[in-house]
């Protein structure tokens, strides 16, 4: 299939729903965000937000020590373009699973979590089936209640049931912090990121204190980094969200530092009333967990999703609105939307000057 | 990239999240429907359930006169497969569509639809660019207050002004229940789709006694389709749902006639506390637009959905679940969850029998 995309095209003439990246305010992010983490704390973006090796790269050049993943056939394919240095801060379990990591783990430097020892004896029967070694670093429950161990007993004895294994390396700890980093109000945020960075911290210094070498302690998200980046025993951060800034995440962080790269792209193709338009991005373009998505336009409301749909009631002065025109929309959330899509449309000064693309969309394996 | 896929492989051993096609209740499914338009009411299977080139071939085998897409792009991809007689019963508008849709109707039977005379002059303009002529329907609002037209007035009007364009061939009408096909209750469901069908079939007489010739009534969803399918004057039902039966529509219409036959297969990766499992399966998945999705095990709740996890509640029965043991999930809403996969595993007897792909995934353009 042609992807009816031309470099050099205006942005009105790209075909919709496409999602659209503004490069300029893109590359403002991915600058911003770096030179906060050239001190000893280091960035290793989440790449689940983008799943994009094209914006992988050029994390890593700008200065991330590599990715975070959150399933294993994202890092297949971020090794495939290239990727040499990947934590999937998910477990990975399943027939056949173990194995696809040890070959992996072959050709580079492949991490993953861990809080299970039974999963623990599956991985490391994958990677010596190869002769490799897997990194594991110890998820920790740091208040989230997601995966995770749920006390230093647990975490102490899985990091000796870990160096039994010729087919793994003890790499750390790491832990996410998910149940603050939505919390609207900064202080509040702020204490709970706190008490989160803390109980990964203690552990980190509880299995030193027994004699293991604990090189990664790993936390953070965009909506915390700039306290998990600060806390004292933190070494890299997993932040993602911040190239593109969704209007969740704009909510809740203001966008001083971090910008809106990020629209979908779509058509009116329906006005059958007045105050009424219906546009072609329906829940097969946009995601709405986080709430329904809105368009950049004055007057105008998204008020309802079918599949290929988008409600738009307009006021008076947004009546205006034909069959044909374009909207923009602002994802609530950009990767659940991103993961709808099969690639970017990146635009400067409003003409395609590159087509990314989602080279993970739908590796959820 | 590798799928990890072997024809004859046990199900137990088909990487986990993947979509699961029990190949004896899809085909129950199929020829149940099938055999009831062998009348003079023909179904025209909608594709944006399924998606899939494979299945689209099996039901035109079957019976079907054609197919139903919601967009152009899944038209252009459906044709690529061999499919030659497509209604896009949605309005297709924006810069290069009208091209694109003209080039199709130089080689299969299109038909498109519309409410609007600005975009019946474009459509127009974009078949006569190739000497072609793309069907036209009429699309009338039945109730769904979405897109078409709101009164006889206007059907008229637009009919009269589609007569006037050589690139164009008026073929009729359609309308869509979708306010009533999730109706609970069937004599109310009932009540409201015949009042829904009046409207079209009143429509379309209208537009005979005023000289059109109209081949073309199209009508009813998987909800409606014994009830659109019988009321006299409707042509053709664009049911497409049936073939799947997610949960919703279970609930809907029970499973004497239809039985569910996709499931989502995923892996328990994390077992972090006495009546908590975590799964392989999250939002980038399942959708939960119509509720979260349930697991087919006793005691087993699906009460949350991360991106990439799926929180299980356990009773004490269930709560021998072990990590990597796998959960069959049944899907509540069909259509959005199959967008997010590549591809079908199909099962017989439980052993990978064929892998068909949803070429049409991410078709929403």
């Amino acid at each position: 299939m042609t992807n009816h995309l031309i470099i050099g095209m205006p942005k009105e003439q790209i075909p919709t729903p496409s999602l659209i990246l503004d490069l300029d305010i893109f590359e403002a992010n991915l600058y911003a965000m770096a030179k906060l983490f050239t001190g000893q704390v280091k960035l290793r973006p989440h790449i689940k937000t983008h799943k994009c090796p094209v914006i992988a790269h050029l994390q890593v050049k700008a200065g991330a020590i590599g990715i975070t993943c959150a399933k294993l056939s994202e890092a297949e394919v971020m090794v495939g373009h290239g990727i040499t240095d990947i934590l999937i801060a998910n477990q990975v379990a399943g027939y056949g699973k173990a194995e696809r990591l040890g070959a992996l783990a072959t050709r580079v430097d492949v991490k993953v979590a861990v809080d299970n020892p039974a999963n623990v004896d599956d991985l490391d029967r994958g990677a010596r089936m190869f002769g490799a070694q897997i990194g594991v670093v110890i998820e920790v429950n740091v208040g989230n209640d997601r995966c995770g161990t749920r006390s230093m007993e647990q975490t102490l004895e899985l990091a000796k049931h870990i160096a039994t294994k010729k087919g793994l390396i003890f790499k750390g700890l790491m832990g996410y912090e998910g149940h603050c980093v939505f919390t609207a109000d900064k202080k509040e945020r702020t204490g709970e990121c706190l008490s989160a960075n803390k109980i990964l911290v203690d552990s980190a210094q509880m299995l030193r204190d027994n004699g293991f070498k604990v090189e990664i302690v790993s936390a953070g998200g965009t909506g915390t980094y700039d306290m998990s980046g600060i806390y004292p025993g933190i070494t890299e951060v997993e932040a993602g969200s911040y190239v593109f800034m969704d209007s969740c995440y704009s909510g809740i962080l203001g966008n001083d530092v971090f910008r809106p790269s990020l629209r979908l792209l779509a058509t009116v193709i329906s006005k059958p009333q007045p105050g009424l338009a219906l546009i072609d991005a329906g829940m097969k373009s946009l995601t709405f967990e986080f709430g329904k998505p809105q368009p950049l336009l004055q007057g105008a409301t998204l008020t309802g999703l079918s599949e290929e749909h988008g409600r738009l009631e307009l006021t008076p002065e947004a009546d205006t609105l034909q069959v044909g025109d374009l909207v923009e929309i602002w994802p609530t959330h950009g990767c659940t939307t991103v993961n709808l899509h099969d690639r970017y449309c990146v635009v400067k000064e409003n003409r395609l000057v590159a087509v990314w693309e989602i080279a993970c969309r739908g590796m959820s394996q």
